[in-house]
């Protein structure tokens, strides 16, 4: 009884989910890869033994062989593809964002009401991964007290793409932040305030968010897309008895040239594999049983993050404080 | 030629001034100890062989036994004292803070440029600590880039105080981020926004203040006076081509129970004992020679602090940013 | 073609042979569970979908229905359960060791040999871990110059068993270090000098070796089962012109109570769970393609670990240095 | 009543003992500075103020106008040196070591013997650097249990000089490591085996010894001076409990290029220099109260050191374990 999954989209993330799903992960294989270029799908539906190729994505969430989908292509395509899927009744792990629009992702979350049960899985791969489970912990034991600030720092090396600008940052990177700290202090935001230093060289620098929660905590983001030095995501949970940090887990230390060095990766990957895998497990089982993980993101997480990612485009436009606004929490996500 | 210092104030800071003077200073011994309660005076006149006690601070500061002042007594009589140094024409390490008001500072730095020389050197003793001077050469070796933003942390233990109210977090602890920011980035504030998160107890939790600089870099500041687990300042520079940060100098390291642990001090003297030493150092060099210390704060950069942490405090109470509004820099400062 | 995978030894490192095989490895599935209690091994055959289970290992080894063996039942059975499957033409992934005796060990290289061609995979998977691949990667790039000196220590938090004695922390423990170094420096050993303190309370303490290899290098190994304060590997690899450790991964760095501290695992499955799942796969792609992987260890590395052992229990008694005298490497082991 | 000291050997060390004595000591100051060449003696006279200089030690170590010395000249002249300060009833503090030979040192602890009382202070300057002291309080305080092992690692950037061989690692480095550990385990040595790998250059390498102490505990020692990557000390105390590391203070770290690094010094002189500091003022203390300082070498030290390290050698050229056969601890020194 081997899960038959479809990857959407044959670029990066769809050529990892590929992988995992075919290597990683037991009970489930890749039955088919869909991407507009036929022969991006086809490399990757080679490397790891797909039945077929598709290049039109409806029509591939649509097919019989296929139980379960993994949408993987452009951001803009997400939350139309995940009504697909809602529509065709399958279980759905959709990439980060569900939409970067806030209306769009109700729309989702209404079909997927009326569908009776919960199907789409939203890419917040953090949750899964050690440092934040730990982070998690650390807290749900009590041994910090109270959570009253978290600090999140998110660095790549440098920009993904030549058309990138500052609200990106918030819309594109800012969100896998927005969904891990709502997740760890399990609370929503109020407010964002918005702060971008100047660049010498007019090229994209950081943005610095500061988010303020229900309980009136603290959670201050960075998103610095060219930070040249590595790819680098810290946080740190501060409470009352205590704090907690990330570390970034390295298996070496080079004492070489009157220094002592580790290294970091270029990008995400590496720091990010076991996460991945534990997710994907998480959604395979999550087909096979109808039940969602207990610590994925869903509809709601993905609709929240949306928002918040808005507040903070306005906020850093207009340079004030702007509230977070949401609808009531539906009982069906709750 | 011993250069005979006064110590104003027996308190925790004025005993290790003294001590600092006494032992770990060439070319300088402590001359005259001053405190209204003499009892509290002797005790440290005997422990460090000063010639005499005092219980009148202006009185002291105008003997002819005593060629230099270091003033270590309650932060409200900083500038009053500071005054007496400047007509007495005597040189002065003032502990931080100059002033708590900014005016009173401006009427300091004036009494001080018509006596046609500088004689006031502050007590930021950060600039002389081992990190920050390590992250200011960074800075200015190039190898950072252009700086973008700095990230500052202040924890304590616990209030020093029952009455601690937030807005003393921005007047007393803050100053030392201030102004050791400014430093390492050659700059001025031009704006300040205030944050304080809700603490469950209804104590004095952390504030963290969003500062902008002349040139637009971002400095944020934690100052959390009830972190609880230990004394712990952090800071990281943010440079376009990487980072630097402040590494807390430990000295071993225990594995014990399933934990592999090194220690927190329980307040600042460990941390920043090397640099009230090199401060001192460059007072007494200061006294010798009338060259003012390369490094070392003057009532400019107090008058700084002052009117940046007046704008926090505004910020804190407003929920606005407020700008950091400061005279033109006097020729004579500069 | 899914590979079905036997596990014989339903213990700890049978149960996680089998989880692995079934969760985290595409291409294989465990078909049988064999174990001399039927009951253990039926609770680890139904939590991984084993068709069946056994209770005679040979039997299990001989059945048509097996493709592949993986031995994980007590040491003294590995170097007989290893000639069966190498009489049954089966791929064997043993754990270690082959045998405590070398010229057991012999016995199966000599089958091995007749058979025609590599079958047996033995399970020092720490050539798998990631520290030591950057550790080996770093002597190959030639960053470290050419290597002089290798420090190993390898603590438990307690010895496993009652019985166990400091000839065992040579015979069970250190063969994991024995090969790890001779792979990383790609040598063999020549002598063997033994050291072990006296504990107070007559327990058993470390064995510390000074291993010659045929470079002159020096391979130090402490092996510590009763160090008491966690689970903890470490390594040095020295070289002419720098040194490479490895680190602990850690995930999260907790401060609290005038600490800052990292946690230890109490035994050594989270430290290598990836370092297993990587061996596992290599094991399936040999049964697959019939080629021996690339870095794992075969009967020859067996044979040489087991040597080496036998060498460093006869130093420890003696007191002094003694050879580890080798047959000449066998051309099928080249 | 400043103690007047005299500084023999105007070398590096000879010109950082003036330094220290100058200007981060208190009731002390440089009164002779002595070399056989007069000039460099001179230069280190005018920056610390020196009163005068002189060529012949013993004329310097007679003056009236010295109340103590301390002895910076080569090693070989140390015994003589130190015997002649005896004679002049005067204290000293001698730079490590007393004498290479373990002989003389007995003659000159006969001497000082006869005059009745301690006046020979030994420059084993490790025991007041905090990472022993943290470790030694930490054997104290019970919290390891019984110590079982100590490991220890000597590396510096390269060989001091040209005609360095392998012996002198022994003889000149290891004598540090002899002493503090000790120190710290408050034990003596009863044998010593050495090893020494091969280098391919046939330049300098290291040299490791194993130390058995009269408890059967064990001291490994890595002589590592031509080390390439930096100046290193490291040292591990291993006890039932749990294990005590040194950390090299660090005080910033910086992100570049992929890495996160912290520096190595090129020498000994910053790591070090807090413990030079609080050794002297121990000195002067001394001088001042006749008191011997109770963490500080004294004679029967230096012999201790010398013994070992004249076994250490025989057993690097022997091949075989060699005992440490020293005298039985005169009355006098316990």
């Amino acid at each position: 009884m081997t899960i038959r999954v479809a990857i959407i989209g044959a670029g990066l993330m769809g050529a990892d989910h590929a992988r995992i799903v075919s290597e990683e992960v037991s009970g489930a294989k890749v039955q088919v890869v869909c991407d507009r270029d036929r022969g991006r799908a086809r490399r990757i539906a080679e490397s790891t033994g797909a039945a077929d190729v598709g290049s039109d994505a409806k029509e591939v969430v649509a097919r019989t062989d296929v139980d379960a989908v993994i949408i993987a292509s452009p951001d803009g395509t997400h939350a139309a593809l995940s009504l697909a899927c809602v529509r065709a009744g399958k279980h759905v792990l959709c990439e980060k964002p569900l939409s970067q629009s806030s209306d769009e992702c109700l729309q989702v979350m209404e079909a997927e009401r009326a569908s009776g049960s919960k199907l789409i899985q939203l890419g917040f791969m953090r949750r899964y991964d050690q440092s934040y489970v730990e982070m998690k912990q650390a807290l749900t034991d009590g041994m910090l007290g109270q959570a009253i600030m978290m600090h999140n720092f998110h660095r790549n090396v440098e920009t993904p793409a030549a058309g990138f600008v500052a609200e990106m940052a918030i819309t594109n990177s800012a969100p896998h932040e927005f969904d891990v700290a709502r997740f760890i202090l399990d609370t929503e935001y109020t407010g964002v305030s918005a702060f971008a230093p100047r660049t010498k060289n007019g090229g994209v620098g950081p943005v610095f968010l500061v988010l303020e929660t229900r309980e009136g905590q603290l959670v201050n983001v960075e998103i610095n897309n060219n930070a040249s030095y590595g790819y680098d995501v810290r946080a740190e949970l501060v409470g009352e008895n205590g704090a907690i940090s990330l570390v970034d887990p390295v298996h070496s230390r080079l004492d070489i040239s009157l220094t002592s060095r580790t290294s970091y990766a270029s990008d995400w990957r590496p720091r990010y594999g076991e996460a991945y895998r534990r997710q994907n497990r998480d959604f395979i089982a999550f087909v096979e049983s109808g039940r969602f993980p207990e610590i994925a993101s869903d509809c709601w997480d993905g609709y929240a993050t949306a928002v918040t990612a808005e507040a903070g485009v306005a906020a850093l436009q207009s340079g004030h404080k702007v509230p977070v606004n949401m609808i009531a929490k539906p009982e069906f996500y709750t």
